[in-house]
């Protein structure tokens, strides 16, 4: 291969990963957005969000498209193929995000109404301050190959995790309280179970810029502590 | 190219459309079992499940591995390389399917227990038998690259929709009735939902099938009416 083959390649590779940190960037946004309609009621920011989700998606499929074009005209091997199949899986995670925060949007016009009802999302919002700095980190430990960052994600999943199971059991507690909560909290408890999913897509990213530096992926299962621990199963357990 | 790396390559997408098969059998039964056990309380088959997730992680990894293998190897172009890349999709939709009926089985361990919330759980078992069919049908249509099965599966996902909705409400109301059903039925309304998402993944492999063999993806929105619609939200809208 000449010189030139070589930083073509690097030059294509270099727009994968801004296209891959721009879609990062809408995603990011839209589940700043979500929640933010989600605590102050704004209708017309849940709907933006809706309306966004859109050119997340067709972000995705571009990346796709870019990716496979890039692999068919440089025929990259090793490290470089492995970098261009982790943006796909990337694009995948964030494609998904965007979903969760569109979820997240609809669910805030439906629960917009009373003042109690933000009082109960105030969990909700702590949690998404903590999501959303994972999101950044992993995405900025993906495009610049820094696997310290990559390693911090991974192991402040847990917080998310933690917070959320409280939150969950907070919930559950006002419901039980007052059937009129039910409705709204339920729709809280999926927002809730959507940011922490959002979490999990954090640490997958983090995950890939990992393995595109060391040719490994982690560990299979990482310590996971969610509402399905000793939380709220006590009531019910059956022994 | 000669006649025999044509041959030779083919074989190795064989290979990987029948590991993908393999992977997708694994998945579904996942999703059975983690539905039986929720009927049933049977603690064993919720536990399999559970143990049962690392080797659809596993496959996962290898065949992105191996498509990744496949790529550079044959180096292929067009068709054939949107088929390998459209299998590590579908290979990641799997992955979550399989985490989606863990966490059912997760789910199945808390809720085990008294006759009631096995009458409630029969809507669930009614979403899962039309999720399962949806899944199975895509998969055939992926590997056997039959689109009209795919358009197919694409139409009916509305149909789990519209179970889920009715299910959602329902499950509502009896925690509106009786707050001892509260969080048993949180737990149903989280497996409804995961049932939900696992259409969603067989819409998005039967999507896959029709991409690879037009090589258009479908409409960015299909139809989609689910508990985010006039159902649960009604008491709650501002206006």
């Amino acid at each position: 291969m000449t010189k030139h083959i070589v930083t073509a390649f690097d030059t294509d590779l270099r727009d994968l990963l801004l296209e891959l940190a721009q879609m990062a960037g809408w995603a990011e946004r839209s589940v700043e957005l979500a929640v933010d309609a989600l605590m102050t009621g704004a209708r017309d920011e849940a709907e933006r969000v809706i309306a966004d989700d859109d050119r997340v998606d067709e972000a995705d499929r571009k990346i796709e498209s870019d990716a496979v074009l890039l692999i068919a005209r440089r025929q990259p091997m090793g490290d470089d193929l492995r970098v261009i199949v982790s943006s796909m899986r990337v694009s995948q995670d964030l494609e998904r995000v965007g979903d969760l925060a569109k979820n997240i949007a609809k669910r805030a016009l439906i629960i917009d109404g009373t003042i109690q009802q933000r009082t109960l999302a105030h969990g909700v919002d702590s949690l998404s301050r903590l999501v959303l700095g994972q999101l950044k980190r992993s995405i900025e430990a993906f495009v610049e190959r820094d696997t310290a960052k990559a390693e911090d994600v991974w192991r402040h999943d847990a917080e998310i995790d933690a917070l959320y199971t409280s939150l969950f059991r907070e919930l559950l507690t006002y419901m039980m309280e007052d059937p009129r909560n039910i409705s709204s909290c339920t729709h809280l408890l999926f927002c809730a179970k959507n940011l922490e999913r959002i979490g999990d897509h954090a640490t997958n990213i983090a995950e890939r810029a990992i393995y595109t530096r060391t040719g490994e992926m982690m560990a299979v299962n990482r310590p996971k502590q969610d509402e399905l621990g000793t939380a709220v199963s006590e009531p019910n357990r059956p022994n």
